[in-house]
């Protein structure tokens, strides 16, 4: 058990993680629990297990970013078929150093050998954050409306979404292929860890009116999530380059257009709404941004439109 | 998502859970990740999906009562080989039904379809729960002394522990057996859910110096958690009757006595230490509650001695 925040209260209480909560005016708790996917799969396949916490802790700490919340404190979960003490590390290794990065603190965890419902080397991995943000900074996205911009931030990869398709178009063997455009092997190229925007972001927070995640389902079932009623977000397909690992799965397994957008970030990670006036200033602070759509009167039913 | 309390922000967020933290003094939060283990195998086997979430939330309800806390709000993690929508019904049911029973808000969750790591009908259980209490409430056992008298309270059978060793001893057809003493088939009295103490405990968690949770390690390992250096827990085994489940497993699994008090709880669920002249108190609101022990001076190296 880490203790990397002052408020941990450590040294008794084993049967829960202590956090004396204080300092807060009108604090909002933000949680959320969060897996990898099968993207273990890829790690186990390449035998490295040091990253694979990062991406969990990155992912959980992404998804309260965009209520504006700052960690506090985070817990995981890891069950396996049999108990390898150096693929537990690795895996630890990684939490605490994502942790740590963000000043969160590793305040508990369970860790539970279950032969019989995971092959020997198998293993699942789940994390649970709380965060806070206080309740006049609460990020909702209800004050979005036409005419407000749309930044992406580049992700790292594919994060930690739609690995058991690329898993049905690629096997073992090709992840230790190098193809074109990647500077790695492609095992590598899936297996960089999910990208975190707490840091770049945190002082950022009050020029931004919604955040969007962009997981499972890609830009189109993510950000209609903090729309109101009545707008639809446009975005310019061609206002940013899809990365060569995105164009080379959809090449390689033959996937549509559509189906691309639905299942991959396609090199969004992460999605911030702004009044027009914010864009140079957001823009300024954070080089890699990119204005990449607007937000426009609903016409139709489409909540969201790529160009 | 349900919101089950009124400081639950619904409406928006979903990216997160959101709960409005007010009206304490000096919070500790107090937090805990838990398994169900491969209890979940019984479950299985005998096709009974709806009492497996009530298991998790007791159990997780549990581990922060020892520190005195009450539940505030729980997320739940389920991961399967593929979705089977009246099985994950069934477990949320429990888990809704379980919350409610102690006023707790089921805030969020995920539910992942991960196939290749888990059996088509397997699936795996992860909770997470965030409780509170006052600081000056605490219960950490650090003022636990010699002198001061163990009182049990009986398990609903096996809660969450020792079923990986249950399955090697019985087989599925053997679960489906009605044993002597047990009023019921083997798998019912398995599958029985992990009993929750909260809401008897709450009003007397002032009467109380140490609490410890009886999962896996049974009370060898699990006392010892809250006792302060130089004292040891001393149980009079003969003080309550261990229930037929148990003696039916260490019979047929030929399992000595030692072995049995680490695995599995034994018919005591939750143990309470208080001072002696809070015993009467205590046991009068109650009833089920037995003396069963008391704490002595550490004499050799002995945290837990049951005679």
């Amino acid at each position: 058990m880490l203790t990397l925040r002052p408020e941990v209260l450590s040294g008794f209480g084993l049967f829960g993680g202590l956090f004396e909560f204080k300092g807060y005016q009108h604090p909002i708790l933000v949680s959320s629990v969060d897996g990898v996917g099968t993207k273990l799969k890829i790690a186990s396949a390449l035998g490295r297990h040091d990253t694979i916490g990062i991406d969990l802790v990155n992912h959980c700490v992404n998804d309260i970013l965009t209520c504006g919340a700052e960690p506090l404190f985070f817990l995981d979960y890891i069950a396996m078929g049999k108990l390898v003490p150096e693929q537990i590390e690795a895996i630890a290794q990684g939490l605490a150093q994502a942790c740590r990065d963000v000043g969160c603190a590793l305040i508990g965890g369970e860790t539970a050998e279950m032969p019989g419902l995971y092959a020997d080397e198998d293993y699942d991995l789940a994390g649970f954050i709380v965060g806070v943000v206080e309740k006049d900074k609460l990020i909702t996205g209800k004050t979005i409306t036409a005419g407000d911009a749309i930044l992406g931030l580049p992700s790292s990869g594919l994060h930690t979404n739609g690995y058991s398709l690329v898993r049905k178009i690629f096997n073992t063997t090709q992840f230790k292929k190098r193809y074109a455009g990647l500077g790695r092997t492609l095992g590598e190229a899936l297996l960089e860890p999910h990208r975190c925007y707490f840091n770049q972001l945190k002082s950022r927070r009050h020029l931004i009116k919604g955040m969007a995640h962009i997981t499972g389902g890609g830009l189109v079932d993510n950000v209609p999530r903090i729309l109101p009623q009545g707008v639809t977000a446009q975005f310019h397909g061609n206002s940013w380059t899809i990365p060569p690992l995105f164009q080379l799965i959809q090449q390689k397994g033959n996937i549509d257009r559509d189906e691309m957008y639905r299942v991959f970030n396609m090199g969004i990670g992460m999605v911030l709404i702004c009044s027009p006036e914010n864009v140079d200033q957001l823009a300024a602070a954070l080089p890699e941004a990119k204005v990449i759509g607007e937000v426009v009167k609903l016409a139709g039913k489409a909540r969201v439109i790529i160009k």
